[in-house]
């Protein structure tokens, strides 16, 4: 099992960030324009859809302000059964963001490009909360020529 | 033992991108701005300096236009003994990237960082190759309150 990590800090509130994390309008603002679903409810599913495909996450642990879990159970396979984990802490100005995406069976190609593009999506998120404009698909930042 | 993943594909020739890997000119374009030492010979040592401190990375293997293996011999504790391994394909117009910065001990919250930056400068090294101008440090993309 290997896992995608990354640590954003977004000069906010962590309360700001769990609703961009937690709310329909926040998670359309930095991830998929195409969002829909509830987020802020256990046992929630959150519908992603991007151009080339999507992904289905059932919300499985939410602590206003300190952490989301979700669970991917639609999607691409090697995303089906692997859990997205978001940690927040304050530290003095920022909200502190610890990612997670835990649980691929195997370091495929796909998840390479995963780990970059969820990098991209992380600053995306900061941007959107920072300054009230992220760049969610279809404006999301190219990486490679599977987009 | 962890490890960071990233995937980016860069409009050009593998051969372009394995320049901006192996020459100082090239390095000093898109990671550290103070990048100093030897890339393009095996055992070399490359020295790249940030404000908050640096690392030296010695040249373990070097394939012409396809892949390219370093050791971090000096730095943090955490990034001594670890290994950077890039490998290129030409695909298409593309030449695709494929990063692993392998052998964490731990995945520390130093690593998540790590992990978010990588895909800052890979995303640099991209811009650097397509239009001749990268982001390295000082005027890198801040991600956090480390930097």
């Amino acid at each position: 099992m290997v896992d995608i990590l990354h640590r954003v800090a977004i000069k906010a509130s962590t309360a700001e960030v769990y609703t961009a994390l937690t709310t329909v309008e926040g998670l359309a603002g930095w991830w998929a324009t195409n969002t829909k679903g509830k987020g802020n409810d256990i046992s929630g599913v959150l519908q992603f859809r991007f151009d080339a495909g999507g992904f289905d996450m059932e919300v499985l642990e939410l602590d206003p302000a300190k952490r989301v879990r979700w669970e991917a159970v639609e999607g691409p396979e090697e995303w089906v059964g692997t859990h997205v984990d978001w940690n927040l802490e304050q530290v003095d100005d920022y909200a502190v963001v610890l990612f997670k995406h835990e649980g691929w069976k195997e370091p495929v190609e796909f998840m390479h490009h995963c780990s970059t593009k969820w990098a991209v999506f992380l600053l995306s998120l900061k941007s959107l909360v920072e300054t009230g404009k992220g760049a969610p698909d279809p404006h999301d930042v190219k990486i490679d020529n599977w987009n």
